[in-house]
């Protein structure tokens, strides 16, 4: 049976040049960076190339890039190591709605600490208005986070609009950029933000990598205390052979991003072409050009996304239903929610997410094998049978 | 040349076997255990078989083991999560003046918010004497965290007789059990402790994998917000191939950690002879029975720590001055000051830590090669002229 994975959102695999480059450094190049023998300079060096070339992905510098275990993590510690570090500033925060539970989870335990939290809503296409993020700006307020893509409906904001008016009012501005380094270019000097969170896992790199760039002169409260790796910033023992391949994933990133695009976007169309034609009744969600590559959030009326993804996952294909990260907590997603998604056919979403070794042939197979399987799941819907007869009335 | 490795405080090969146990993770078995499809079950099984090895390992249930980036992540999840779910019962806290950074650290900040806390001396030897913890306790106390092991000194400390004391107290009681677990037998159940730290990278696991062991019942505050993984504890997607990295280890500690001490104990022995032998002037540190049987810490006056370090390295011989986790950093350990060292000495302390792939052989090597490292240090010190000279005198 063919196997189709569409469901890079969640994780991709590591590339294999990106595991040949860590591979040295579990049995045979183990040292601590921190250590001062050639064992440790081995590791420390490792470490240091992997920062230059994660660095170089975003157009930022090799010291502004703080290695960390997860995109979580990361997007945790701009949150609350920022509110700390400014709270003499000012104890107001802006966010949007749409944001990952990892910046919106932090955002509610600091409002349980005092801070005050302002989510902006967004448009039916998931968009946040630059206007809403000014005017929510008080003289209290000491930085917005704005995700730059969604991780679920693929929408990609204006973080240059938005980086130009927090800039002028003096305020920092972190994007959570998770779901979209690796496949779009992304130049924190073009964008203009203070702070960025990427994850390796997310675009061909290892689990357990990730980062948070920050501009130099930003100040950040440690959340993970002890030794005086990153900079004192981030203690622990390097994961050497994560980060090493969170260079090599960078690397491979940085050369062929443009080239992701343009094959993602034409797959991903005739995946979204295809769909369309043979299923009625069917809501393509997020922005029509303003949307991450390999994307494709749809939501169909009178059936249910899990039931979908598990009969998908007879035939061999892998998407989410809903939310790429809380597909086991059986909760509707708060992102199709925002952007005004009817309850009812927010049930029946699939996210499918493409990448670099999906095929047409692939594709052409999920458009033969998803229509009878909704077809299917409708006949048993007593909803979908009564409103096929109401068409047929009219 | 050869090379001899005696650093494995600050981290260990990955064991070839655990290595083969995290391969099939990265590019084939890459699923996001979140994910409901065949590609996130087969992750979610591997990671609750190494949950499963990895509490077998210290006598845990499988849901009281939370898995954690670092064993620096999992003290300060501890440190903070506990005094922050626990805040309304009491605001103290107790520690043992020897803790890893990563106690006394987080300890610092959560004194700045308004906790208390009481650092309890040692002994000469390392040892806190249970009596001082009793003393310490007030109606205020949530929790007392003192280490297993020390991870420069090696000493042991008698948990069991300070985990009845908090038990009778109704006191939690944490304990970093980074630098032991996986050289001697650890066991929740025996040691009567509440919650306990370990790191994988620690005993031939990779970096990157340690875990929290919470005792059914104990509540602890998030630190890492966002998904539900860890049963909502610890937000991120698992780093799947270092968790199944760090149960392994955890399997092969199980088996043969009876072994390991007894051939290191005889190992580090020799070690300890025959430096005391060829070396005046030596001191060896921590308590000469309750110790880790892999470490040796000596101080040796009128030499430096730094430059017996680059000198042994230039002979293939891998060792830390001072501490394990902060040689960067160049500070004087206070572990040393705090069992009462002469600052003098300290500065002449290497930490030798054993590993099974040392051999007889390694250790004769080096008991060849530090004494004239040593003597001709000294030789370019006119405090030890001197100090010959006045014993000649007497």
């Amino acid at each position: 049976m063919r196997k189709v994975y569409l469901d890079h959102a969640a994780t991709t695999p590591v590339h294999p040049k990106v595991l040949e480059a860590m591979l040295p450094y579990f049995s045979g190049k183990f040292g601590n960076p921190s250590n001062l023998h050639d064992m440790g300079r081995e590791a420390k060096n490792a470490i240091d190339e992997a920062r230059g070339k994660t660095a170089a992905l975003i157009n930022a510098k090799p010291e502004e890039i703080h290695f960390t275990s997860s995109g979580s993590e990361a997007n945790n510690f701009a949150l609350k190591g920022l509110a700390q570090a400014y709270s003499q500033k000012g104890k107001h925060i802006i966010v949007s709605q749409i944001e990952h539970f990892s910046i919106l989870h932090p955002a509610k335990t600091l409002e349980k600490s005092g801070f005050t939290v302002t989510a902006v809503p967004t448009d039916k296409t998931g968009l946040v208005d630059p206007r809403d993020v000014a005017k929510a700006i008080t003289k209290d307020t000491i930085f917005v986070s704005i995700m730059h893509a969604n991780n679920e409906i693929g929408t990609i904001q204006q973080i240059e609009e938005i980086a130009k008016i927090t800039k002028e009012k003096g305020v920092l501005f972190h994007t959570d950029a998770v779901a979209s380094v690796g496949w779009v270019p992304v130049d924190v000097q073009a964008l203009g933000v203070d702070a960025l969170s990427l994850s390796g896992h997310q675009f061909y790199g290892p689990k357990g990598s990730a980062a948070l760039f920050l501009r130099k002169g930003v100040r950040i409260k440690p959340q993970i205390e002890g030794g005086v790796q990153e900079e004192g910033r981030r203690a622990g023992t390097e994961n050497v052979p994560a980060i090493v391949g969170l260079g090599k994933a960078a690397e491979l990133a940085a050369a062929e991003v443009r080239n992701r695009v343009s094959y993602l976007t034409a797959l991903r169309d005739r995946l979204q072409k295809g769909l369309a034609e043979k299923i009625d009744h069917i809501v393509i969600n997020g922005h029509p050009s303003r949307r991450l590559p390999n994307n494709l959030n749809v939501s169909m009326w009178f059936v249910e996304g899990e039931s979908m993804l598990l009969f998908l996952n007879m035939a061999g294909i892998s998407v989410s239903s809903g939310s790429a990260c809380t597909s086991r907590s059986l909760k509707s997603s708060h992102v199709l929610t925002c952007i005004g998604t009817d309850a009812a056919v927010a049930n029946g979403t699939l996210l499918m997410t493409l990448g670099m070794g999906n095929t047409d042939e692939d594709i052409d197979y999920v458009i033969e094998k998803l229509p009878p399987i909704v077809k299917r799941l409708r006949e048993m819907s007593p909803l979908y049978e009564d409103m096929i007869k109401q068409e047929q009335v009219r």
